[in-house]
């Protein structure tokens, strides 16, 4: 159920519910919220990498926890990619995303499905650090995919 | 079942969770991780003050949807107490919080009360904005509680 919510979400970045946002939030306030969004990203993924270095002792409870804290906030970023944030000079966002806007949106679903998968797996008994580097990896695989093309350094 | 969920965590700000969050996240990362859990908080009571102040149209759905969002965010918030995250000079949070740390979880508790009062409430079909203005203003007053007394200007 939440693996269906979250790829979802991340198919819909640019969504009817994200036109809507432009009459809930100033573009200056949502890029604050966006950039918030993504500094809890980088929170948990921060805790699953350390596991699968073997920097942070393994812990399947943990790693799914952190999946899953990913999947809570993923939904809400939804409220913050909307025109009028294109031009907030705070935003790291490059032009390039909204002018291949369907890639960027390809990217999202991509990395939905990661997260999805990672959910799923270590939920399993037999997640291990072998299967979390295999999942995880590819959750990172999606987060360097789209910060390559779309975020600015 | 989230009211509990979320009444539960808005009481234990340094759980036994928050003393292993020490183990998974160091303290400047924790302080970053944390004002993100308050940024998306205000964002979404933007949304909400927005609508009982009359700026922005009213929407039961929407308001209860922003009061899930806090919901969904305030049991991160137990990651980022803990005690090597005094020393981090970005921090908002006074000395006074660590002194007080019983009336500090006591403001956490009002405020995690109310909002599973506002969750409540708005899923309601009778909900309206005279019981918005209520329900809401009773968790704004929760988060300025903690705010006059904890939080540097």
């Amino acid at each position: 159920m939440l693996k269906k919510t979250i790829v979802l979400a991340s198919l819909t970045l640019l969504s009817s519910a994200a036109v809507h946002a432009e009459d809930l939030f100033d573009a200056e306030d949502a890029v604050k919220y966006r950039q918030s969004v993504y500094q809890i990203f980088s929170a948990q993924a921060g805790v699953i990498g350390g596991m699968i270095k073997g920097e942070i002792p393994f812990d399947a409870a943990e790693i799914n926890k952190r999946a899953t804290n990913i999947g809570k906030v993923a939904p809400m970023l939804g409220d913050t990619y909307f025109p009028a944030t294109r031009d907030v000079k705070e935003s790291k966002l490059k032009e390039a995303a909204w002018n291949n806007m369907a890639d960027f949106q390809d990217k999202g679903k991509v990395f939905g499905k990661a997260l999805g998968e990672l959910i799923t797996a270590s939920s399993d008994p037999d997640f291990n650090i072998k299967s979390a580097r295999k999942t995880a990896g590819a959750l990172f695989k999606g987060c360097k995919g789209c910060h390559e093309d779309y975020r600015a350094k």
